[in-house]
């Protein structure tokens, strides 16, 4: 049997993340380091650094990493890397020494690190290169631009499991995880399909691509940051366990879950999608079409094509799939690559919309969804009418 | 753009049938030289030679090379071939000496060939090795046994393009022609579909998948020595030209046709069928279940298994597939992969019983096949009814 792929640019994989003995006398040190806050998009990087997510970094990126990621898309030794992973304060007195990293939301302390550089950074070339946009509508660039002054750099240690083992069971695995669960399956090749959403029957169609293909599939959530309006994620996964139990192949199909906020950098993000799926033990990443991008910053066909660029900087490679839909001529459900029929066959309903007749409890066209996963998102939609706080909410932190 | 993938073991195709002035020349020096007579299989091998399709092969091969071919898949200098391409003849005279090899069924002189090695072989080796059984069962054991007492080695020159130009026009393409076609096309990434019989709606199921992520497919028939009782290649042709017009995107699918007998060598003919793809410029080659397999010689899964053995050695990879059928419950074409359902749901219909229901003028059951296509072949198994004749053609050369 075929091994699974190896993480990236590393043997093993590397957590960062401290345990027993050294945990508790490292938490007990950090109580009286100065403290650095940590933002969403930071607090779900330390977590991911912590569980080998990010294998082979070794903490946050100096100024010549920074750099040379934006520039070139490696770190400054030349591990492939296409987004900057920084922190950020605008606190002046933190020099180069060790300090404790917060969460925001908890006050808990979640990392030491021992800060090698202090140091500023052109925001606008950082989202120029990797957003490939300055406008302050693409929230990836607001990330950018409403950081602190200075970035710092260094390696951390990780103390803490973000809280996610508790909030979500065994819906979050770590890197070691997955590859022991792939293992004992007696799986090689497994797909990772990216999502932030429930899945109707066009999202089973790609899994189902995938599995023609692959040993397994693993449906991989992120449990970040999302946007307003998105689904949180237990009824999110509950709609995926259903489509599990009822639509897949016994054993071929699982879901989990990720601590990383969305960036939507499009392209870019697609590249670190399947990077750290490489550290997962992914052979594999569904990419469809326009993955992780938003608006109009990104063609509908970038993500894929920046693969192409890359060489053979990753080893888990892309399944470069397009639009899929129910197209009545067919009577199936298709994509644009089969379907040699034209839009006003195909049953194209839009997210907003879908939204709008789940909250209404308005009918949704046939084959677009299985029933038994709008059962849960109409009861999802019934209970936020009835509690306008949890509208509140959703515009915050839905997933967290 | 991606390149298209390059042909194996060389930089360039290597032809090694003449052209213009080298090939009148060679052609009026072959009249007076010995002659050797080539089956079938020796036929193909020779016109395969002549237009690239065995690049980097410069004739039959040696004892060496047979050995180590069936050993290792390997020729003497290191290159990977799967199964031995060798010449064989019953007469003692024939020295180490330049030859004309002749087409035994049309006395057309083919090639030339300058004899560096007569040898013999252990004939039973060779099938225990390739087909992995000496059984006189099987077709490709047959060949093996039945053919002369000696083997002869060395270079050719390949003076004959077998009259599949002519016979067949735009079906029959050269590998040249085939790289100049994707080149048009703009497709960089193509997966070949291997088949010696008209197809069904699970066939057009395995061809969908590969387009979902190639950028185009080439539907690659066997113009070479069939079975008993395989629908010529007229009539198949025919059928599948009807399956591309009307169900597949424009631009998508093509076909073509190739020189070669069927061996039926199971695993290492996938092996070979997915190298000539190479150099084809195919990317890909759809393995199905028991590819190139007969009766119950290798597992379902042992051509699929096989590609794991060999490390890098091709660069043209199986898209390894499934079987595909129609189930009642899905109410869809799927296959073993992703229909979770058991056999009793779906639509299983054996080619025997298929070839019964056309030949007797019966109904077939709704999604199997296409109506155009069933139209296609109830016209020939009509035309088979009223012609006994036909019928025992059937049973020698049906494809040529």
């Amino acid at each position: 049997m075929s091994e699974l792929v190896p993480p990236h640019g590393n043997k093993d994989l590397k957590p960062l993340a401290l345990e027993d003995d050294a945990l508790t006398t490292e938490l007990e040190k950090a109580k009286s380091l100065p403290k650095i806050t940590c933002s969403s998009r930071e607090f779900g990087d330390v977590i991911m650094l912590g569980i080998g997510g990010f294998t082979p970094l070794d903490g946050f990126m100096t100024k010549l990493d920074w750099q040379s990621v934006c520039g070139n898309m490696t770190t400054s030794n030349g591990t492939f890397w296409p987004i900057p992973i920084t922190l950020s304060t605008d606190d002046e007195d933190i020099k180069e020494e060790e300090v404790a990293l917060v969460n925001s939301n908890t006050d808990e302390i979640i990392a030491t690190m021992f800060v090698t550089e202090k140091y500023t950074i052109d925001k606008e070339y950082e989202c120029e290169m990797v957003y490939k946009t300055t406008e302050m509508e693409h929230p990836g660039v607001v990330m950018v631009m409403e950081q602190g002054k200075y970035n710092l750099g260094g390696p951390i240690k990780v103390l803490s499991d973000g809280g996610y083992p508790e909030k979500y069971g065994d819906l979050y695995m770590t890197p070691t995880e997955t590859r022991d669960y792939f293992k004992d399956k007696g799986w090689s090749t497994i797909a990772a399909f990216q999502t932030r959403n429930p899945m109707h029957m066009s999202h089973e169609y790609l899994v189902n691509i995938a599995l023609e293909t692959c040993d397994g599939v693993m449906i991989h959530s992120t449990l970040g940051e999302l946007k307003p309006g998105d689904i949180p994620a237990e009824v999110r996964s509950e709609a995926i366990s259903t489509l599990i139990d009822n639509y897949f192949v016994e054993n071929t199909v699982f879901q989990s879950g990720y601590p990383l906020d969305m960036r939507y950098a499009g392209p870019r993000e697609a590249l670190l999608h399947a990077l750290f799926r490489q550290n997962y033990g992914c052979s594999h990443l569904i990419v469809g079409r326009d993955h992780a991008g938003i608006g109009d910053y990104y063609g509908p066909f970038d993500a894929h094509n920046i693969f192409d660029e890359i060489g053979g900087a990753l080893l888990t490679q892309p399944l470069k799939l397009d639009w899929s839909f129910w197209c009545y001529k067919c009577a199936d459900i298709t994509s644009m690559d089969i379907c040699p029929h034209s839009n006003e066959d195909r049953l194209l309903l839009s997210g907003s919309k879908l939204r709008y007749l789940l909250s209404e409890n308005l009918e949704v066209p046939e084959n677009f969804s299985r029933v038994e996963v709008l059962t849960i998102l109409r009861k999802y939609y019934a209970s936020i009418k009835k509690d306008e706080k949890v509208n509140v909410e959703l515009k915050g932190h839905s997933a967290r």
